[in-house]
């Protein structure tokens, strides 16, 4: 049986593991804020793809605790730069265990393969809608979809057991030849809505694409983010702006997960999000003037 | 004795028209939300340089009510596109009627020469802390000083006049040669600082300068500004933005003007600061994308 270790007990982390674990793998979790209850009753997963109460193997505090040799450990954390992910990985890190990152953002994966240059890295993209509504209480709301892939290319042998087992409790799945191209096709859509919704003071996906300013706007970032995926060596389809936009703006009005973030008094994760992206700008010597007036306005507080 | 009337009974207005009356000018004001109590009671001016009962020659609700011929017509309302001018100003304005603007922004000149091609046009920039506390009652801070000239360029007697109506009662005036280019100095720091004050959610002064990636945006709006004031035919020092930048950094941090007017939920001056620099880059067929990213966030609600 699979062993997996998961760090991050939201819902992203909650709501994933506990499917793997309806696959009948082994999953423990790392768990701070919710231990009690966790460790007590489990943890309550609400979705239409059935309600499920998910019994870890392993209920620990500290990375230190965990008693076995795991074939995965999966990130579920937010992209936070505080978060000392050295300290939380590096105690349960074995010769033959895989890193997989469930993350938002760009160039997330460089972190890890500084820290864990040996370590086999699985990067995924989660298109979900979930939440946590209470300590260990999970509400999957909607979609799922997984994107899988090794970084930065092709993908496993044990990324396509991983992929399997979620497929296996009912999570649509698609395994990727190219998961850098995945996320620099994601942060096309999150870079420019994401910040704009936060800085327009609360704006829907609506409200943003009808005012000519932001509309021009979104479109402006989005062409800097496709220009730094090409400097990245990624080659994204040229109509990849007007499609993102279209889209858009045939979906139901919603708020982005940032703004329901600022909006909480969350953090945000604008590092993943822009930051990364900047620092990339740098290191190829463009500017990228309407990612950068985002991130400065964003990190000044 | 010359006939002055006030459009804009605000802080701009009440503080500006009691100094002119105060050296002997007959002043009139139009006063909407204020009229009982200025009627009644006058306007009561608390200034370091003397506390002062305005008592307005005329008080009208509206333009057509004004019963003398003016020598100026001094329009202090705030700058905002919802006002419409030529309906308060039409019955007021005759022959040898100067319109004198004390405003914010930059062009705002424009909108008056179109509606009024045949009078002289002053353009003032007031420097100056001053607040409404209550109907009818105005509390001055600080500063106070007036940079007055004809439009575009150079300044007539009448111009001089008024500056000297206001020097009498304490004011200090500067008489200008070339307005246009005091107004784009102006906006080279209003540009920058008011904007990212509201959309930073709040940074003053200080913080701003002191996050690296918000002074850089400082700095690239005001060389947009910069440059849109060239192609204005405007020539200002090279050095300015640095000037400007230390000038600001020496100085008690502070909220802007726009700041406040944000947090009282007041209407901001989007279009004379940043809606007219944008409409001249469009019209030299120029991108200003710092300029544009800060415009369009503030106009998406």
């Amino acid at each position: 049986m699979k062993k997996i270790l998961i760090i991050g007990a939201g819902a992203i982390g909650g709501f994933y593991g506990a499917k793997l674990s309806q696959s009948g793998a082994e999953v423990s979790l790392l768990c701070r804020s919710d231990y009690d209850q966790v460790k007590k009753q489990g943890m309550e997963i609400k979705s239409h793809l059935g309600n499920f109460n998910f019994k870890p193997h392993q209920v620990i505090k500290d990375s230190s605790e965990y008693k076995d040799v795991p074939d995965y450990v999966l990130v579920t954390t937010k992209v936070l730069p505080e978060i000392n992910f050295k300290k939380l990985l590096d105690p349960v890190i074995k010769k033959n265990t895989a890193i997989v990152l469930i993350q938002n953002g760009i160039h997330i994966e460089r972190e890890f393969i500084e820290l864990f240059p040996n370590q086999e890295l699985i990067s995924i993209l989660a298109f979900v809608c979930v939440s946590k509504t209470d300590k260990g209480k999970i509400f999957h709301q909607d979609y799922g979809k997984l994107i899988i892939g090794d970084f930065p290319k092709l993908y496993s042998k044990k990324a396509e057991y991983l992929a399997d087992l979620w497929k296996k409790s009912g999570i649509e799945v698609e395994l990727s030849q190219d998961i850098l191209k995945d996320r620099w096709k994601k942060l096309i859509w999150n870079a420019a809505f994401n910040p704009i919704s936060v800085l327009s003071r609360g704006c829907n996906t609506n409200e943003i694409l009808k005012n000519y300013a932001t509309k021009n706007l979104v479109i402006n970032v989005m062409n800097e983010v496709l220009l730094l995926s090409k400097l990245d060596g990624v080659l994204i389809e040229e109509d990849v702006i007007e499609k993102n936009i279209s889209m858009t703006e045939k979906m139901k009005p919603y708020k982005t997960s940032m703004l329901l973030d600022f909006e909480a008094n969350r953090k945000l994760e604008i590092e993943a999000i822009l930051g990364n992206a900047l620092k990339f700008a740098k290191e190829k010597s463009i500017t990228v003037p309407y990612i950068s007036t985002l991130y400065a306005l964003l990190t000044c507080y």
